[in-house]
Order: C-alpha cells, then sequence, then structure tokens
C-alpha cells in the first residue's frame, strides 16, 4: 500500500520535484521517503484548514491517500493492526501536512504544532489509542523538533466517517 | 415537529417580532422560515457560551427545541433516519446561534465560524457522519457566506448526553 | 482509594507542605482536603501541557493517582458507578491542575478556565455523561469563581487509553 503511495505524490505543490526548492521541513520528509499526498477533497460542506489570528485550524483528516482511504477502513483491533493504525495517523499527518502547506506556503511557516485531537475507530475493549497516534506525533516531532511537541487526546470511538479507522484533527501556531 | 418548532419561538430575544430590527442574518433566517429556539439550559454545571479574547468558544449543543429533544433522541441507522439527523445538526446550530446573540447582541457579531466538532451516536458500521452535519454547515455558510465556512471534525459516538442523536461544539471569530 | 490518594501526594511541588506559601486557589483545594497529584507521565510522544499565546492547551487527562488508574478503569453502566465516574472527573482535574501549576508556576496564573471537553467511556445507553463531567465542573467553580465556569462538551465513548472510565481535555485563559 505505501509503496504507491510513495509513488504518486501531490500535484502542483508536488515536494520533491525539485529538492533545492524544498523547505528545511520538506526536507525531513524527503529523507524518510515520505510524500505530501494529493490534497484531500472535504467530505462536506466545509473548509479543510482556516487561519484565525495566528492560529491555523484544520479539519479532521482521514489517512486518506489520492483521495481513496484503500485498506485503512475498519477497526482497531479487528481488520486493522496496531502497525496499520500507526501508519493510518501518520498519513493523516502527511495529509495536514499538505493542508499546512497549502494555506501557508511552506510547511516551515508553523511556529508550533499545538493540538492534535485522535479519535480511533476500535472494537470494544480496544485500549491502544494512544499507541495508533504516536504515528502522527512521531512524524511532527521528527520534522519540527520540540516545535513539533504538541497536546494530545487520544479517544476511542465506534465509526468514523467513510469507515475510516483513524481521524486526527491538528491546530498549529502560525510564524 | 418543526411546525410547532417554527410556531414558538425565542422570549426576550425573540427574532422575527419585528423583523425591521432584525440584522441581515437573522433577516436570512426568516426567509428560510427558521426561528431561533428558546435559549436551552445548560445540563450540567458550565455555561453554554464564553467569549475569550476574540474568541466565542460555544458549549457542546444539543438539538433541543424548548429545552426539549422531543424525538432526537436515539441513534443513526436505528431510530434516527439520515434527513432527521441532519434536521438535528441544523436545530443544534439553531441552538448556537442563539447563544451567540446572547452573548455577542446580534448574529452580524460574528466574523467567521472557525469549527465545528460533530458527535453523532451511531449504530455499529454508521458511516455518514459527514453528511449528517452538512445540516449544520449548510446553514452556516447560507446565512454567513465565505465567513461561515468552517473547519470541522465528525466523530461517530455511542451515546451521547440525555440520549441525544447529535451534538456539535462551535468556535466562532467575533468581530 | 481516595484515602491513599489524599496521604500520597506530589513530589518537589507539593502542596500542603508549606500552607503560607500557598496561593488562594491552592488554600481552597487544601480545605477540601484535596491535593495536587504527582504530575502524571504521558503515555505517549507530546506533551501534557503547552501555552500558545494567552491560552494554555492541556493533553486529555486520565484519573490517574501516582501515575496508576487503579479501579477507575471501564466502562459507566457496569464496573464504574456514577459516583465514582464523577470522582474520576475530579481526579481528572486534579492532574490538570498539577500541570497548570508547573506550567504556570501557581494556580491562580489561570485568568479563565476556557472549555473542558470530557469523554466518558460508557456502556450502550447509558447517558449521563454531563453529570460524570459535573465532578470536574463543580471542582473548577468552586476553585475559581466565575473564572472557573467554562464551555464544556460531554460525549459518551467507546473505549479510552489505558481502559480508563473518563478523560477530560482542558483550555485555559493565562493571566
Amino acid at each position: 500500500m505505501m509503496d504507491s503511495f510513495s509513488q504518486k505524490p501531490v500535484g502542483a505543490q508536488a515536494l520533491g520535484s525539485d529538492p533545492k526548492k524544498a523547505d528545511p521541513i520538506e526536507k525531513i520528509l524527503l529523507e524518510r521517503l515520505l510524500k505530501l499526498p494529493i490534497l484531500a477533497r472535504p467530505v462536506g460542506n466545509y473548509r479543510p484548514a482556516l487561519k484565525a489570528g495566528k492560529q491555523l485550524y484544520l479539519s479532521g483528516q482521514l489517512p486518506l491517500i489520492d483521495n481513496s482511504l484503500r485498506n485503512f477502513t475498519g477497526r482497531l483491533g479487528r481488520e486493522i493492526s496496531l502497525e496499520a493504525g500507526q501508519k493510518a495517523a501518520q498519513i493523516c499527518t502527511l495529509n495536514a501536512l499538505a493542508w499546512v502547506k497549502q494555506e501557508l506556503g511552506g510547511l516551515d511557516k508553523v511556529k508550533q504544532v499545538i493540538k492534535l485531537t485522535g479519535y480511533v475507530s476500535g472494537m470494544p475493549g480496544f485500549k491502544d489509542q494512544a499507541k495508533v497516534l504516536n504515528g502522527a506525533s512521531e512524524l511532527l516531532v521528527a520534522l519540527y523538533g520540540e516545535a513539533g511537541r504538541h497536546t494530545r487526546s487520544a479517544v476511542g470511538v465506534t465509526d468514523l466517517p467513510l469507515g475510516a479507522c483513524v481521524e486526527i484533527e491538528y491546530l498549529f501556531e502560525v510564524k
């Protein structure tokens, strides 16, 4: 799944097409062989990102790759392994970063990652929501260092839009 | 259900009693034959709205009409149809707007709708949380235009306070 | 459970060791025979608290006492009584206040409690999420008066990290 993901990035705002133009944060992404996905269409009548004062609010991101959830549907503890859930949380974060770039003009315009709220679809008794979300948190810390260390809530829910296994909402402080 | 809702609005801050005094946003509500409900009592020891700096935070709103959930209890995918869920999301939003008017003095004091967090009580496997929330989002866009287009997270949960089928939390930017 | 909780507080930032140094808010805590718990280790790669501008964001707090959930695991409507759920919400809040003190240097640095988001793990059909959260809200109002009266959302979920029965996220405005 990740192979085709890695090979089919982005679009106008593709990163990697010209590494010399990539900002420092994008260079770290490239070194980790990660690319920003195509900007995902909102699944309703709302906007994916909104800047208010010094804060950038993002809508809940799903683990979409090229607008498809692929195998990232179902519940932790049944169809989705812990590892797949962590990968889904990482992909949510890549989608978030694609919107950050679109809205701010570059990933390096983030001053601080303030908060994540992560919803994990799990079977009754699944308790490892925090481990799942580490797939998002670790990427943000790898990219931004101390500025990527955020507050977070992890919650277990029944079902998420389109049957996604993970949904994450992000709040950033802007430079 | 909506008939009695439409006929039993508000109170001191009634809208519609004097259309000439209605602000521009309220006039759009009137044109859509919608009225602000009676301010709903919080179901706990908290406040329904709070202004902090340029932001107005609202507590999670339930689809209360005159302090009653009426038929808006139960789960999507069982007692509650998609259409009823969307109507519930609209009513949550009318309650939110009633508090906006109470706190700010008029619906036209909103600069931007920043964010909605919508919780939808659903049967296992219900995946249309986003469609349900469109009942809220479309009203806000109809009223405020671009300033009504917000970020959003939609989440499926088991149960909500009082057995409500939908609960929505709102964040506004104030002029 | 609460006995050992009351008797085993804190650490460097212990309150009660020198009541003369306690700030006015801590004095109220003492009068209620409540003490701040040991700062709880985050259960993932994130930070427990973050100040951004005039706002202090806190990660979702669990009802941990000395880094253990003790009996506060399971679901409302089954293992956890309403009273135990309310106590759990109070302990979440004590943990939140321990972080407030750590980050701001004193509980009296809070200008306003802005918002709580409370997640309650419940059996299907459990509808008293709001009553559970009153265990948190009432403590904040007792400590801070009007400045403690906050907005709030209460949501029923399946499972929470580590099997906790309650998780609460806090947002404060700083003086």
